[in-house]
């Protein structure tokens, strides 16, 4: 294909043309950029509303592979097209059994209505990466109804999926002993929508009761969303139209102003991350000596940290 | 105190010349750079070996305020001196429980031997700033043989913990249910030391034969620290002086060389957070209407990204 041409048959939504979109983005080749622009272009001629873009994030082992599988299964019962952004851990200790879940995914290999895609995280830990946020564009402009990002909820990425996503769905699995105090702070403060995966364990109700509880003591008023907490079972399929309906229900409060407001943040986050891997390169390029100076006494930092700015 | 006067305090080790120097520090002043240069100088001539940078992280819940004070009350039987600079969370869902744990390290305010002190992370997700690197700094420059940094394990912090010290020390509870695959991917691997707290509770035994079976999967040979498992009720004090131990035989592990590259990896640590920093306030600066465009597919992220550079 050649690029004008890859770029029709993207804009005519050939899913082919979608994959080759997204591989030349992941590697950062300059011919992605005509492609990104025509999806952001396609993305905006349609209006704030038109692709629900989901985050989904939660402990490994809370069943968001398998959620995530589910949704899918439902929204196509639906009618609707899904686009699906697993970015994976290169954890020795998770990774056999995360890809042990997607494989799972593969089973709509043969729905053109689906398109499932795994993309490298920044090591281990890392966050999301500028790619990430190219990726979902390149969905979104392939006129997906849904583009899903599936991320491992560890370090960076777990805090990034909300700048990422128009709505953060947060995998939680019925407490083991702890109660509240368990889940993690902060992380709850990112979710649009929680659901109380393996409902069928024992627990499920205090945890749900207890993630109640929680809420009530942040400060809110009419202004603020709370997020629905919803029992599910991804494994039977229990309680996804639930979540589902959770989604289009913090769509309907944000509204058009507010979804247009979340898509700015999502593009200022790509570009701040485009930034930061520019001058995290850049440092790298440097001599570790500057470094080691620094530890020595010899140099302040704020004076090392100057000196790569201006290195431009 | 004017300014040299001070640099003499801080140099002769006067605590509320360290206490002055860290507010200096806190609120980013250049009246900070020279005590800052001054600390590292001092740390410098001590070697590598000097002072035992520890931080400590694991979930809300893990009990590791508490631990952090059963290390105090060890260290301090031991006849060395201790500072803890503890990162405070500003969630509201875990804000106070934290903060009571805190309120136990007071009681040894009249040891002369332990200064400890808070700071705000830089919102409830953020990651460590260069001013906790600073301080951490300060607190080794005046001359402590022990400093201890706590933070939440939560999101970045989690990950910067390892960055920022010479050894990271993980706190985890039994488990409740889901066994290994409930263990945070990734944070695993930045552990040198993990502390399997609350073991008098049910499942202590599982866990740590789970923890030593995960290590068993990933590849490692001769050259390879693998993370002592240790049982402790940081409650009682029990375990504590096994782990002082398991950090030390890490410290005998790395070696004077293994130290040297820790601190340069500090240090760079540092530069870049500073780096960081400044990108991220340059662009804070930029209107809004940058992203809007990028949001509207009118700019391309690349192109937004090299203006933000360029406008050094």
């Amino acid at each position: 294909m050649t690029a004008p041409d890859l770029e029709t048959r993207f804009r005519a939504g050939d899913p082919r043309a979608l994959a080759r979109a997204i591989t030349l983005a992941e590697s950062g080749l300059p011919a992605a950029r005509p492609l990104l622009r025509a999806a952001r272009e396609i993305a905006a001629s349609r209006g704030p509303g038109g692709t629900v873009v989901l985050g989904v994030t939660g402990s490994p082992g809370s069943g968001k592979s398998t959620l995530t599988d589910a949704l899918i299964t439902y929204l196509r019962s639906q009618g609707k097209r899904v686009a699906v952004l697993a970015v994976d851990p290169s954890s020795p200790y998770s990774g056999g059994a995360i890809l042990g879940d997607r494989i799972r995914m593969l089973r709509h290999h043969a729905d053109e209505g689906v398109f499932v895609r795994s993309l490298a995280s920044r090591g281990a830990l890392g966050g999301l990466s500028a790619h990430t946020m190219q990726v979902l564009a390149l969905m979104e402009g392939a006129g997906f109804d849904w583009v899903i990002l599936e991320t491992v909820g560890v370090g960076q990425s777990e805090v990034d999926v909300a700048a990422a996503c128009d709505h953060t769905l947060l995998v939680l699995t019925p407490a083991g002993g702890d109660g509240v105090q368990a889940f993690k702070a902060g992380i709850m403060e990112i979710a649009d929508v929680i659901a109380v995966n393996k409902a069928d364990l024992p627990g499920a109700d205090r945890t749900v009761r207890e993630l109640l509880a929680a809420q009530g003591l942040g400060r809110h008023d009419e202004h603020t969303w709370l997020a629905p907490v919803r029992r599910t079972v991804a494994q039977t399929g229990e309680g996804i139209d639930k979540i589902v309906a959770a989604v289009l229900a913090h769509r309907a409060f944000l509204g058009e102003a507010g979804l247009r407001e979340r898509r700015t943040h999502r593009a200022e986050f790509e570009v701040r991350t485009l930034v930061q891997d520019r001058v995290l390169k850049r440092a790298r390029g440097v001599s570790g000596d500057l470094y080691a100076r620094v530890a020595r006494g010899e140099l302040d930092a704020d004076t090392a940290a100057d000196a790569l700015l201006a290195e431009a």
